[in-house]
């Protein structure tokens, strides 16, 4: 029988206090009373299809790439860079986009490793709000997590990515915690031995070293966050996001976010959205934490994540492409002239800042290769081309 | 590994043709090429929440219950029939509706198998069309199920129910075919032996008998016309079901499907939607066929639906209640003096239809059991003591 319920206390207690499904299997989720919770939150349970409602007219044409035009190469790095959907804009307008065949303005796709960035920014609000305090330890807000890795580390130092995690970020490692991670998450075929989900993974692994002296990119330390968010809200997280984001970007549609068998949801890598959308969200960046339906987050919090981190405790592959990089609560500063900041997701998902020329620019890509510094490189510069179109206006 | 496409060639094919992703598993999707496909789509691979981007001012209220607040024993039998939503309109305007606590106007519930109602509304828009020939073999269009209980039955014969299958509905015994058919869906656990998806069980299928004789209510029936309109079209299920009725409702918001591991939509349960757009559904049978974006399907094929089936073929539990009811274009005929047709789902769904007062009733609710002669007839009572009030108007 395939538990969708996780096994542990603490899950079934934090499912109780956000009122989700008491712990239903994949075949008993249809029987009363599971079946209130379950019958209007099917889709969290069984993967489903979208039914639009929008009539044919209504679909929202691509714009194209008529302001950009002038990059050289343009179509063929966007092809060799396999991007599925492109979003430039400029002081809350689209100046420019493309979709590859079969892609549009209406159709979602996987953020990835760029979904970390948005939860910081509503860890950030809830910071604002003083529902929480960053200088804190985790295990203050989340006593289930004492015994992991994560119970000492502080919610700064877990936005900064500093905490020191027994934890190996090889996404093409069949060994590695990422992977594990993935099969606790349903990402993966869960085995037999595998944490049952999300947070009997994180109770489990443990801390290598004090944290704080050097930036370790680890994919759990973003779930800790999630989990945080829905500790000091008695919410669920998928409902902040809503209520905090989504709600306030003016967005032209739902988000969807990935739910593991714990009723967890993946907050590091596991939302969907529209190009159009995700730009939106470097809007908000851009001008200081407001976007269309109000503030998101304070100046100040914007402020200090598009400054960037400590580029000596920068540890990175990209070290080559950006030497005075960094990263800031959950966002990657590139340290350079321009004040680059940008969200970055494996297989080619981005959100780039351009503080320069006012120009935020959202790519979907569905790479072959989950990293690469080619790849890191090859969008570098095509995101530094682009806005060089802007330079002067 | 877990495999998420069928092994059979047919469901390969029907995958290539409607350039649905290439059998990825669920430990190979995030790769090339298939990531291509699953990126646009992961909700189909993996269950996820909504993150709704509507802001608070946008909360649509309840109306409250006001208009037919005169119904005797209203809030008691609305309890006692486990409603989750209750919408009354009456010439396409909502004049009464009720949410049970955590539920309301903006949110989605499942259909069960008053999805089957719908998807015969798809079917009557393509035999409109010239699509579809009612009176054809259902082996015309898919002879990949040409071995199986279905494939000389007509469209006609799927449509009403007649088809013979060799096939128990009982929800509750673990041996019984629309158990096997959950398990082949994604509905339950998939044990070893099991077909891998819905084509591949209903495939497998025999015959009973000559079609046509006698009412059959089986939900196997419907999943071959869910598969029907991708033949027919070219098309996924869910986009049929968007571009031909979704999109023209005038809906709130989208709905969703249930899709299985081979990428099939559950046709005959699997259908999500709010309360207010299930109630429009009622109002376009009740309009001839015309919803608020334009005409959906013939008016001829809505009176011949509203008009009922053959009395005498029709062998069901549900006949002490309606001593000359019928079944039609896969909606139930009461065969009463009022006219009263309806659209059920296990647990409690309901499409009320009643053209003597121009009312639709929308009703969505989490019974402990699947079914039951007395749940029927307390929401038959109640659906009557509701139109009742109009009486005379």
């Amino acid at each position: 029988m395939s538990t969708l319920g996780a096994p542990d206390t603490v899950t079934a207690q934090r499912r109780a206090a956000l009122g989700v499904m008491e712990s239903p299997t994949l075949d008993s989720w249809q029987e009363g009373p599971h079946n209130r919770w379950v019958f209007r939150n099917v889709e969290e349970t069984i993967p489903s299809a979208r039914i639009s409602h929008r009539p044919a007219s209504a679909v929202m044409p691509s714009l194209g790439l008529g302001a950009i035009e002038g990059v050289s190469d343009l179509a063929s790095r966007l092809e060799s860079t396999y991007t599925d959907g492109l979003v430039v804009e400029r002081g809350g307008q689209v100046v420019a986009e493309y979709y590859a065949p079969g892609f549009g303005p209406g159709q979602t796709h996987l953020l990835m490793s760029v979904s970390k960035s948005l939860c910081a920014i509503v860890v950030g609000s809830l910071c604002d709000d003083g529902l929480i305090d960053p200088l804190r330890n985790l295990e203050h807000y989340l006593p289930g997590l004492a015994g992991s890795a994560f119970a000492d580390a502080t919610i700064e130092q877990l936005l900064d990515m500093t905490a020191a995690v027994d934890y190996s970020e090889d996404y093409d490692d069949p060994a590695s915690e990422v992977q594990l991670q993935d099969r606790a998450g349903g990402w993966r075929t869960n085995r037999p031995g595998d944490p049952a989900d999300t947070y009997e993974f994180l109770a489990r692994l443990k801390r290598s070293k004090p944290h704080g002296e050097v930036f370790q990119y680890c994919s759990a330390t973003t779930d800790t966050l999630g989990l945080l968010v829905e500790a000091v809200t008695g919410q669920r997280y998928s409902e902040v996001l809503a209520e905090r984001l989504w709600s306030k970007l003016g967005a032209d549609q739902e988000a969807r976010i990935s739910i593991d068998r714990g009723g967890i949801a993946i907050a590091n890598a596991g939302i969907s959205c529209t190009t159009r959308d995700l730009a939106r969200v470097g809007r908000l960046m851009l001008s200081g934490g407001v976007a269309a339906g109000g503030r998101v987050v304070s100046e100040q919090w914007v402020t200090q994540t598009l400054a960037g981190g400590d580029s000596s405790k920068w540890q990175s592959a990209r070290r080559d492409l950006y030497p005075e990089g960094s990263y800031r609560n959950q966002w990657w500063a590139t340290g350079n002239a321009r004040g680059n900041v940008y969200a970055v997701g494996i297989y080619g998902q981005y959100i780039w800042l351009d503080p320069a020329s006012d120009t935020v620019i959202a790519k979907f890509s569905t790479e072959p290769a989950a990293v690469g510094t080619a790849s890191a490189a090859a969008h570098s510069e095509l995101f530094a081309d682009i806005c060089e179109v802007f330079a002067g206006e």
